[in-house]
């Protein structure tokens, strides 16, 4: 995207945004969730929901009875956003509190994948993606279950992706206060994998150790 | 809210969508942070930030400049929602993973903070819950940095949430096969603070310990 529209121009510290593939691919790949907005008669509704970047689109699944993917399956403009947290950045001033984040903000349209094979292909990816090497070890995925859900697919050429990392910036006459500021760390970590009742003498598979 | 509009409704999984207040609330207080949705023109727009929940309302702020707030305020529709995730949901077949969530989505309008108490309270609040017991140990927010900052409120009386909790749900066919299923906790941790240069020789507060 060579020159962005206005609507991906923020109004404000606009040296926080990027619009380069790479930075908008390397946040998309580490998020688990985004939320996916629409309008109807200029009422916004907001579902979160897991997602895969695969090449240059991402896709979502859900089931085909679900309202929210019958909506936008249409056709109708969506608003994707996704947030990392990487660390709360505390000021001597409340005014000069901020977050480091990573987040991306995509205006898309939903193409439903219609092509079984690519279907079971974004369910894969999916999969995967949450769980790490682990679709081959599941129990295969039926025609049935393919039908019964819907795989949709967003191109993200209309995106931009906005950061903040580094030290509090306090202004310049508060930097001598002694007043303690800098990071504290936010970090999403995976616990110890909870065996369920009818996997207790079940050994615990390499790509969950 | 003694009967929900339609549009509280879920379309599917009723059994995991709830209304009380105390249920709600308790989703708002641990999240820190929400996507706010509005439409123009039927165009969805989302942006990511952090909140707080003080009585019936929850808060947000922004610059006086930003135009995601000056958009908002004018007290369009927006839709507010926030998502924790507790776990990831294995089961034996892909079609049955799932997500351990805490979600609550709102349908709101902004009600400008003018009274400059009021605004300055709000501030107060979402500082203590950004880092707890933390707004008395900074310095004090002038009344120009009051000035430069726009405080919204939204009342939350049309909400819900929405949860899922337990073991994987496996089909009753697959129960039996000898494939690990269980949960992944997904936990946020706050990390060791790290000081800046100016805070070398400052101690850490004890509200930080």
């Amino acid at each position: 995207m060579s020159t962005p529209p206005p609507y991906l121009v923020p109004s404000r510290l606009a040296k926080r945004t990027y619009y380069e593939h790479e930075t908008i691919c390397a946040i998309l790949d580490e998020a688990l969730f985004c939320t996916i907005s629409y309008a109807v008669d200029n009422k916004p509704f907001s579902i979160p929901t897991a997602f895969v970047r695969y090449e240059d689109k991402i896709y979502i699944h859900g089931s085909v009875g679900s309202h929210f993917i019958r909506t936008i399956e249409t056709g109708i403009p969506v608003c994707i956003s996704v947030m990392l947290t990487d660390s709360l950045v505390v000021a001597k001033s409340a005014f000069s509190h901020s977050v480091n984040y990573r987040s991306v903000i995509i205006f898309s349209k939903a193409e439903k994948v219609e092509d079984i094979e690519t279907k079971r292909a974004a369910f894969e990816w999916l999969t995967n993606k949450i769980v790490p090497d682990s679709w081959d070890y599941l129990r295969p995925m039926t025609d049935s279950e393919v039908r019964k859900t819907t795989a949709l697919a967003f191109s993200f050429d209309e995106a931009s992706a906005k950061m903040r990392d580094g030290m509090p910036k306090d202004e310049p006459e508060d930097q001598e206060l002694p007043i303690w500021s800098g990071l504290i760390p936010l970090q999403t970590l995976r616990g110890k994998p909870m065996a369920d009742e009818s996997s207790q003498n079940i050994p615990l598979p390499q790509h969950l150790s």
